[in-house]
Parts: C-alpha cells; sequence; structure tokens
C-alpha cells in the first residue's frame, strides 16, 4: 500500500473522510518522511511538529469539519500566522511573530487543514535566493519565490501549500519542481496578512501535486473578504472540484474548447527540450478535442512587460522606503537594487504605466473573445543549475500584470531528468476553465505520477 | 406668468411634459434671455442655437423621450460631444472636433436634454480661470473649474448642466454661485470621453438650480458604462428623484437622520459672514427633526489631503507629459508649475500617497457608522473678488479624494449679496441621503429663490 505522506491531497482527504487513515496517521507518516528528505531539500523556515500533532489528535476526534479535514499543509513564509514567527526570508523581519492568522491561513484551518510550517521564500518573496533547494536534482535551483512551497510538495513533505505571484513566483518554481501551481484572478484570494510586495501585482494562490489538489484549496481560500478591498468587487467562488467533476473524462474532453498559441513573446531563448515537450503538450490538447490556434498578441504586449518591471519596482520600493531608510544593509543584494530602481523612477511614469496596463488588460479581454484558454511554456527551460539566481519570471509575468488566472501542470521532464511545465492562462475570474483543461491533460498523460529521485 | 427660461429644470420638464409649454417655447425663451445677459457673465465656450433649435423643433413633434425632453442643457467643455469644438479652456485643444460624445452627453441626449452650447471650464479643468463672471457680481469669480456651467445656471441660461470636479470643480462655482452642485461617488458617473485631469480623482457630476433638479439629472447620467471600468463595481444606481418622493416633506422629514460636524479643518480661516451661515444652516438641520453631533475626523485627515495633492499633481503630470514636451509655453502658468511639481515627484512617493488614502477612506467609513451625513460649509467663505484666482477648493477637496458623494446647496446671502452654500457628504453610493437632506433644507428655507441682479 502507498504510504500516507505520498498520497496526494485528494486521495488523503478522501482517505481521512472515509476513517480508512487517521489524521494522526497521515500527520506521522509525513513527518517520517520530512525527517528522511528535508536534511537535503531544505523546503522549511520552520515546521511545528508537536502544534501539528496536537490539531491532528483533536481532528481525529470529531466528524470532519471541512474538505481538508486533517491535511497538513505548509504556509509560504510571508503569510501570517498568529503566534508563528513569520519572517519572509529577511534578517530585518527575524523574530517577528504576528498576533493573527492571513485570511487565507484561517480558510485552509476552517476547512480542517493542519498547518505542519513555514515555508522558505526568497527574500521579501523577491529575488535573493532561500536555502531551499530543487528536489530533482539539489543543485538546482527550485525556482522562487515561492521556492521552499514548491520543493516541499515535489518531496511529498506535505500535500498542499500556499505560494505568492508577483511576477512568476507560482508557476516558475511550481513547474521547476513537477508540481501543479495556480496564480488566480486578481481579487480571487484574499492578501490580507500576507506581507506586500507589489500592491497591484501580489497574488496568493494555492500548490499541489495535482490539479484537483489545487482547485480543493482553490476552493477553501477563494471569495471575498472585507479586509482586502480588491476581493469585494469580484463574482463568487464558484466550487472549482465540482467544475471539474462536471466536466467529465474521456477523450472528447475537451471538444468545443479553444486554446489558443501565441505568436511571439513565449518562444523568445525557449530551451529546446523545453519547446518540444510544450508542442508535444498542445498535441495532445488536440486530442483531448480542442481546437488549437495560433493568436496574435496585441502590439503593446512588450511595452506591457516594461511596465510590469518599472511598477514592480516602484511598488517594491514604496513598501520598504521606511525600513530601508534604516536598514539598507540588511537587504540582500538583488532586492536592494530594486527598490534602488524604483526610488528613481518619476511618479507621472509610474502613472504612465498603469495606463499602459488598463490598455494591454483591455486588448488582452478582446483577444480572450477568440479563444478560452492560452498555452504557453511555463519558463524558458527546466530548473537551471545552481542557487544563486531562482530562474526567470519571464513567461509568468504577463498573466500577473493582467491578473488573469495561470497554472501550470507538468508537462514533460528534460533527459537530465528535470520537469517542464506547460502553462494555461484564462479568462479573469475563469479559474475554473484552466482547472478543467489541466485535468484532462494530467489525465491524459503520465508527467504527474513522476517522482524525484530523493 | 414665469418666463420659461426662469423655471427650474424640473417646472420647465413637468409644463413640457403636461403639453403646457412646447420645447420650442422654452428654448426660444431661454435664448432670448441668454442674448441679454451673456454679454456680461462669459458663461459659453460656444452655443449651438441652429442645432438647439432644430432638436426642440423634433422633440416637439414627438411624445416625450425622457424625463429631460425638451430641456435646455450646458455641458462643461472638457466633456466630448461629437461634431462639436471641445477645447478645455486651452490653446492647445483649439479646433479639436471629437467624433464620438461622452457617454453622460448621450445619457442627457437620450433623456430628450437639448444641448445649447460648450460652458467654459478653466484650462483643463485646472487652475487658470476661463472668461466667465460670477452673474452675482461681474467682478467675482464664479469659482472652477465648472465656471462656465455655474455661472450659466446662476444667470438662468440653462435649465442644468454638467461639470467635473478634481478637487472641488462642482461644489466650489455651484456655492460661489448661489446654485446647487454633486459631485458623485467615484464610479458613479461614467468619465469615457470627459477629457481626464487626474485619473483616480476626477468625478463628473450634475449642477442645477434646484437639488430635484440636480436628482433628475443624476438619474439621467449615473450608472455603469463598459467603457468606464470604474462603473462596473459601482451597485445599480437608483432612481434619485423617487427618493426625494419618498421622503415626504414637512417639519420633521429628517426624523432619525444623524448629521455630523466634523471637529476640525472645515473651520481654518472660515470667513465670519459663512461661519453665521453655517451655524444657521445646521440649526434649521436640527429643527427638521435631525440630530447634529460633534464627530472627531481620523487623525489620518490632514495627511489625506497632502496625499491628494500630490496625486493630483502627478496624474496632471501624467495626463499632459506628451504634449507638455512639445507645447509647455502653451500651457498657463498654474497648470504648467502643477505638472512641473508632479515631475519631481518620485513614484513610491505616489504609491505611498495612494496607500494613505486607502486608509483615510477606511477611517472615514468607520466615522460614517456613527452619522448618516457630514455637514460643513460648502467654501471659506464666498466668490472672492477678481478673476485671477478660482478661490480654494479645500472644502471639497476631502470627499474628491475619498470619493465619497457630496454636494452643495444655498445657504445664505453675505451682506455684499454674494451666495454661500453648505456642504453635505455622504456614504459612498448613498448620493440619495445627501439629496433627501438637501432637499428637506431647501425647502425649509429661501435661499435657492435668490436670483442674482443681473
Amino acid at each position: 500500500m502507498t504510504e500516507p505522506y505520498a498520497l496526494s491531497l485528494s486521495e488523503a482527504a478522501a482517505a481521512v473522510a472515509n476513517r480508512r487513515l487517521s489524521p494522526v496517521e497521515l500527520l506521522d507518516s509525513t513527518l517520517g518522511h520530512i525527517e528522511r528528505v528535508e536534511p537535503r531539500v531544505l523546503a522549511w523556515a520552520r515546521l511545528r511538529p508537536e502544534e501539528a500533532r496536537r490539531q491532528a489528535e483533536r481532528l481525529g476526534a470529531t466528524a470532519a469539519i471541512g474538505p481538508l479535514h486533517g491535511i497538513p499543509v505548509g504556509v509560504k513564509d510571508i503569510f501570517y500566522t498568529a503566534g508563528i514567527e513569520t519572517s519572509c526570508g529577511s534578517r530585518i523581519m527575524a523574530g517577528f511573530v504576528p498576533t493573527y492568522d492571513a485570511t487565507t491561513v484561517v480558510r485552509l484551518r476552517e476547512a480542517g487543514a493542519i498547518l505542519l510550517g513555514k515555508t522558505h521564500t526568497t527574500e521579501f518573496a523577491s529575488f535573493d535566493p532561500s536555502p531551499a533547494r530543487n528536489p530533482w536534482a539539489l543543485d538546482h535551483t527550485p525556482g522562487g519565490s515561492s521556492s521552499g512551497s514548491a520543493a516541499a510538495l515535489a518531496a511529498r513533505m506535505c500535500h498542499g501549500a500556499l505560494g505568492t505571484q508577483t511576477s512568476g513566483s507560482i508557476v516558475r518554481p511550481a513547474a521547476f519542481c513537477g508540481i501543479v501551481g495556480l496564480k488566480p484572478t486578481f481579487g480571487r484570494v484574499s492578501r490580507y496578512g500576507v506581507h506586500p510586495l507589489a500592491w497591484t501585482l501580489d497574488h496568493p494562490g494555492p500548490m499541489g501535486r495535482t490539479v484537483r489538489d489545487v482547485a480543493l484549496l482553490l476552493d477553501a481560500i477563494a471569495g471575498a473578504d472585507p479586509n482586502d478591498p480588491a476581493t469585494l468587487s469580484a463574482p463568487p467562488a464558484e466550487r472549482y472540484v465540482l467544475a471539474l467533476d462536471d466536466a467529465g473524462a474521456g477523450e472528447r474532453g475537451l471538444h468545443r474548447l479553444r486554446i489558443g498559441v501565441p505568436d511571439r513573446y513565449f518562444f523568445d531563448g525557449l530551451d529546446i527540450e523545453a519547446a518540444g515537450a510544450y508542442r508535444a503538450a498542445l498535441s495532445t490538447l488536440g486530442e483531448l478535442g480542442s481546437t488549437v490556434r495560433d493568436v496574435r498578441l496585441p502590439d503593446l504586449f512588450e511595452a506591457g512587460m516594461d511596465a510590469h518591471d518599472l511598477i514592480h519596482n516602484v511598488e517594491a520600493a514604496a513598501v520598504h522606503v521606511d525600513r530601508y531608510r534604516t536598514c539598507a544593509a540588511d537587504y540582500g543584494q538583488k532586492l536592494r537594487a530594486f527598490i534602488e530602481t524604483g526610488f528613481q523612477v518619476p511618479a507621472p511614469t509610474y502613472v504612465r504605466a498603469q495606463q499602459v496596463r488598463t490598455k494591454l488588460i483591455e486588448a488582452m479581454r478582446e483577444l480572450f473573445r477568440d479563444v478560452d484558454v492560452l498555452a504557453t511554456p511555463a519558463a524558458p527551460g527546466p530548473a537551471p543549475e545552481g542557487l544563486a539566481s531562482t530562474g526567470s519570471p519571464v513567461m509568468n509575468r504577463p498573466f500577473s500584470f493582467l491578473g488573469f488566472p495561470s497554472l501550470t501542470v507538468p508537462c514533460g521532464l528534460t533527459l537530465h531528468g528535470l520537469p517542464l511545465g506547460l502553462q494555461l492562462a484564462g479568462r479573469p475570474f475563469e479559474e475554473s476553465t484552466i482547472l478543467r483543461v489541466a485535468a484532462a491533460y494530467e489525465g491524459a498523460t503520465s508527467w504527474s505520477e513522476a517522482v524525484p529521485p530523493l
């Protein structure tokens, strides 16, 4: 029989719900596995095994309180956790203990999840790396900034996790680590209690080992939050898992669905193996019944990407301005350069960049009249060697800028055994569409079943 | 019998609807009056009497197409009008003829209104004055930036008008000219086809001679517009005129209503006559059944006002950056200085100013749990002498910054015969509450009946 730690979140949740597995058994199996692999992977900023065990015992003694009853999860260390240090991968924040949980953490707990610990993040979710390693090749980056969440999931040290994406920080590490990561629509998931990196670009989202796991996590965390005004004008959240069930399985599962292949941008400097896996994935999507067609990105697309970087710089500088004045030396080199650049931008230039954004969103809404989903590589290639850089967010940045939902699903392994990801992006608030396509693709391939050689 | 031009919009609309008055009779009376007074008031950037007459003839021959059937209106010259020059009070824009109507202009036409012409605006709705004069004292400013709309209404040269407010540009000129002006909630009225002054601060709104007139105009122009995303998350617009009818008249009309008197800010440098009129207005509101109570403005209030000015500078610079590079010399002195200041602001400072705004909005929502309406003076005093300055927006700026609805209703005349205004502000999207209070106040006093000595 499969060890409990190796079950997907959905499988584990079903086993606990059917009382074939107790929350304590699941937790102990997972903690045992963590002891074996964590010394090499270094995914966790801090673990809370005793608290987790007390919670597992309590949950074992009650009826299911929610769909994540007894499921051990990891949370990126920029999500505030009441009574648990939240250091954001920063020397400056070391020892900071929030007095409240982020809304998403509250919702995970309410769904029955057990908080196993905080996963490593790059410094303030920016570009200075964390100690985390890629379980598929320990001398390669797991990506960033949600490095620890991706690595912990790939190494099967938790069953679900939370990450955040400002440029490419959910989808990139998920792709590098061969798992599924979803960046929701801007406004879909509350940012209350999540340390900001860039005000108008930050998106918290779920990461998991399968598409269904991610849908279950999104169900738990999505929805309006009076503490985050950005969520209040969003339409009510659907039940994403139900959307998967309704979609049905089978060969023609994606009938009538139009999948767009962009004419440019996503292929600049694309690794040859990644390009091959991407083309194969498009064939599979076609075989699943969808129409795969070429689409022309708006003229403004590249200007939008420059605007993204400028907004990112400026807002990071705005977030850090006070602390930076007194402790610039305690910042990592990359974030420091980033903040310094932000200080140099004149405000009207920032306003114009936001106006470019409004125009590009409009143009992309137009584009999405002709297709239901865009499919692109999830990264320019597999996880690069070395731990100094977390790799490029270039493939993911467009959807952070637009606020449109995007996800990655495993779509291959390189000759050196490193995972590759397929990125799918959809219309605002149509997370269910990209989840449905990803689930059909996942069901038709076996990439999600691969396990890192730890 | 009252000359048709002298009727309020509501009276004129009722007379036309009952066929006691034809659109042509109403227009001819108004045009005749314009001929008599416009040479002294200079409210109009351009009049379109022939087009207006053709439209009046057409409307006279059909059943009523809407609640403004046959009503002559003026539109500030920053609202785009198809085929009619829109020069924004600027040398640079002279000769610019839009190919489409602003959404608000479309809606006025759909309600049956007749566009009489474009009213003078300060340069690009900023601080460099237009030729318009105050009908109550021709050597005094009518205020700005909606100078022409306020002056035309006060001089009874139209029955309704559109203005815009970024700091105090609807409420201030309305108060200086003894009329009613309403700045709606941000997002309530479309800005599509209105030349921007400052992206996140601009509010188009109605101006009229009575509260009921303004409610009728707001009914016509309010509501979602796919061309202005800011309007899309607003709740559906109410029928503001019905809200007035439902409220009932009578002495106790404001029973249960809590009116707040701020502890500070609105009284700095307040003119003694304006202070007296304000205190008398509070007594009247009390006599009408409301509870008048002191409220403490949030600590952040003054910081918010600094943030407003900074945002205003930066966004004006962003709007004008391209044109300014090539034709700086064609800008007025005040807007030039304004734009230059905007260029000097570092972008992170702008972002922080927007964050101050978010916090102050939150704090003001809290404050509005204890009161339904805030009552303040509409300006520091009556219209100042001279035409070089349009006066201070200091009383109106807070509600432009917050995006909360505000209006002015006449509340007195100085010894020199200049009008004074009472400003009422309410919760977001509760325009009907401030209209109801203003209507009760207007009904209990006779200030709105005063006519300038032209």
